[in-house]
């Protein structure tokens, strides 16, 4: 890869700083790995202070540096400096391959519709009845049931599993051994056994989204279980039937949602949480790692917690719990002494 | 789908009330969805006061409307409606899709023994001397090791692995990513290394369970692992070597349960719950949500929490556990007290 | 298969006593179930008292049956009777099938390098450039990516997902629907919505690691994840961007390890534990089962509890947090009285 400088910033909206717009870059390396003819980037507090220190031919930071005539090195001065690395990075990602169209060891089903550029690989399997955006990537061995629409430009890695009549948006990322669409959790308990509860609804992941990898997204009982646009989960992560994830909302590793809840817009998910079924999380929530959810949650805010609390008495009771033993004894002592006192002698 | 309303009610064992046994119903909606031409369900405590305002031709419903003259909606009153319910949305569900015999793309091993009416999808590969049932779906890209046995009527979905010599019983549902027969995780330290301890078991999986997604049940190292009659696992449950789960008994999302452990009949384990090896849980126990349970559970015991302990106690323990900042602050104090009162001044 | 006991005995660098080096043995099973012809072990406290019931042919066990001239049994003394039963257990396996080459049914990329004695299953898919080992093992619909290389002796379980770049060792084993190489997490928040941070890093697996079934590996966003020689991980095991895990670990189900942590040499992470990122985990660290690590911890250290602590002191807390509705109760008590004797009356 081969860009100009000028370029680079100009994709940044950035401010150039000691610079030479036409000198051309070949890629973007970490702070102290990057070589000349690369750039880099200063994000973390450890770096700030030694930012004269790489080898880098110009570094992305933030407006902190903008009056600092004591920094010789190339600036790309950006409003937000982790933003700006990752549009940068973007740039320098290889160029996508061809379109390959239908590998002869693909099986594509009666009435598919297929769009423009399309890449299906080796192994993929295409129900009948489905449509397949432009542009769209599907990798090696996954599997796309019937009636599934599939927007544009969307990439599903290897070993995916997108079962009958979801509905996937444009731009979607699906990572490998992610599951849409498979059955909700619903059984009705009749004496001794379980009825199950047919589950005909569909899933639907809006445009922007990306699922990690080992997700599993259940199909909704009735109507859909919805991933709204710009959604972003990790890997393992668990959604159960009708649950609603708002937009531009994060999913970390291992966290598992329970039937029915609705999570608003913008909020943040830590790993290894896990959220009862029909609650309410409102937008901008953000919920610590490895909390359990019992209670619908407000608005803008921050809880935490084995039994989820806000995050500011979750943060005391942490330090108390280890402390338990001595309070403890502490109890005992005081009511030993009280005891005392109390009986005449 | 078009089934007479007389038909339904029979099919549930049920009692119609204000009814005309001969309409049509074209299928199941939820309350607030059903048009004419519909059945709908009153389960949820919201829909009963309002059960006249659906526009459905009949509603299942409980005992408690049975005499009840202000209703003139037509009735379909059962003992259990959440499993009335499912009844009469499995009878709507579209048929099952003629065989389709083994697809092309299909690989199928020697010596396998197919029953009939089988469909096996493109890119299954079945092991040699592999038998299937009659009846049964294996859905595209699946993988069936070698010796492996299938009942009659069981549906496996797309991407599943079944590895050599597991047994699989009829009526049995197995969603996709699931691994069934991969090793036991046993290892002997042997001074800086590990020995790996072979595993030689099997998985038994007996009839009419159903595993989730993504679920990893693990092959014993000898003998078996072994999930009894009518089990329901949720999504991405993990079931370790030699382990016992009980006949309908419900894993609920992210379980996991550790090696040599026994899960009684009829028990439930809520989601994120972990259950240590080597331990005997009893039948009818009911186990709270991202619980950890290290200890063995007599019959018909309910326990939570991240320390497992009987659940009345938690729900006292978990109140009192955001109070325990308040709690310190008040030790402290009433120790300055007493302090003060036992220094003679 | 037929192994004379003296062959065994050898292979174990033990000693046998009562015995006869010619006799053949034909497997291993457990003490209760082995039958002549066969050995058997005695590890488990349970077995020792008995251990002259078997009607193996021999047993293995541990120094403290040396000067034992009760025992009449044949004994086969080792100093590490579970690592000799692992390592007698091996000699039992069934030889592994002759090299089948490359299936008709998996499809091969251009310029792959392929080694001797390797083994091709049906559905496997290969990408370009990739580098395959000798006596490598590839079973049904597993996806290999462009320019991967895999070692020699490595056995790869069907629907397997291994992304481009990544580097696997020799003799490493990988279990079914675990993924390595998929993106790890990063996002820059901008504005309303998160811009992808590229993620152009690789997985690196050493020699001798086991990864159980789904777990999900992803790859760094620079340089790479590196899970190091002899490293032993069980099912679902969720490790994140640019994690180093130190040689000969062991990571035990549903665990979660967050982005750039570094888990040192010889630790065990219990099951369902979660460790934060960008920590430090020292050498020989022994981590409980369900723990939220969110600080570093030092060389030799054990600890345990939602919120991560010594050890010694979670054992004390776990015993306290059931009798906290107590506590409160006893604290009121006291402030009453306390209350009460401060007030003249």
């Amino acid at each position: 890869m081969a860009i100009k400088l000028g370029e680079i910033v100009k994709h940044l909206d950035g401010q150039l700083k000691n610079g030479d717009s036409d000198i051309i870059i070949q890629g973007i390396a970490p702070f102290d790995h990057a070589q000349p003819g690369w750039i880099t980037f200063a994000i973390d507090k450890k770096i700030l202070p030694r930012i004269n220190e790489t080898r880098a031919d110009a570094i992305i930071c933030g407006k902190q540096f903008e009056n600092r005539p004591d920094i010789e090195k190339r600036l790309i001065i950006v409003d937000n400096p982790y933003a700006g690395f990752a549009k940068a990075a973007q740039l320098f990602l290889p160029p996508a391959p061809p379109s390959m169209g239908i590998h002869n060891n693909a099986t594509v089903g009666e009435s598919v519709s297929l769009g423009k550029n399309i890449s299906i690989h080796p192994g993929v399997v295409i129900g009948n009845q489905s449509t397949i955006g432009d542009n769209v990537i599907i990798r090696a061995n996954t599997v796309i049931g019937e009636n599934v629409t599939i927007g544009n430009d969307t990439l599903i890695y290897p070993n995916v599993t997108i079962l009958d009549n979801c509905i996937i948006g444009s731009r979607v990322i699906i990572h490998s051994g992610t599951v849409i669409g498979c059955d909700g959790f619903g059984f009705a308990p009749d004496g001794e056994i379980y009825e199950k509860v047919p589950q005909s609804g569909i899933v639907r992941i809006d445009d922007d989204v990306e699922l990690g990898a080992n997700n599993t997204i259940d199909r909704a009982t009735f109507g859909q279980t919805w991933i709204k646009k710009g959604v972003k989960t990790d890997n393992q992560v668990h959604v159960a039937h009708n649950v609603i994830v708002g937009e531009n909302s994060v999913l970390v590793a291992q966290v598992g949602i329970a039937g029915s809840s609705k999570l608003g817009n913008h909020c943040v998910v830590a790993g290894q949480t896990g959220i009862s079924g029909h609650l309410t999380i409102g937008d901008h929530v953000t919920i610590g790692p490895k909390a359990g959810v019992a209670q619908s949650v407000e608005n803008h805010q921050t809880v935490s917690g084995n039994i989820a609390m806000p995050h500011q008495v979750w943060l005391k009771v942490q330090n108390i719990i280890p402390k338990l033993p001595d309070m403890k004894k502490q109890l005992t002592r005081l009511e030993k002494q009280i005891a005392e006192w109390g009986n005449p002698d």
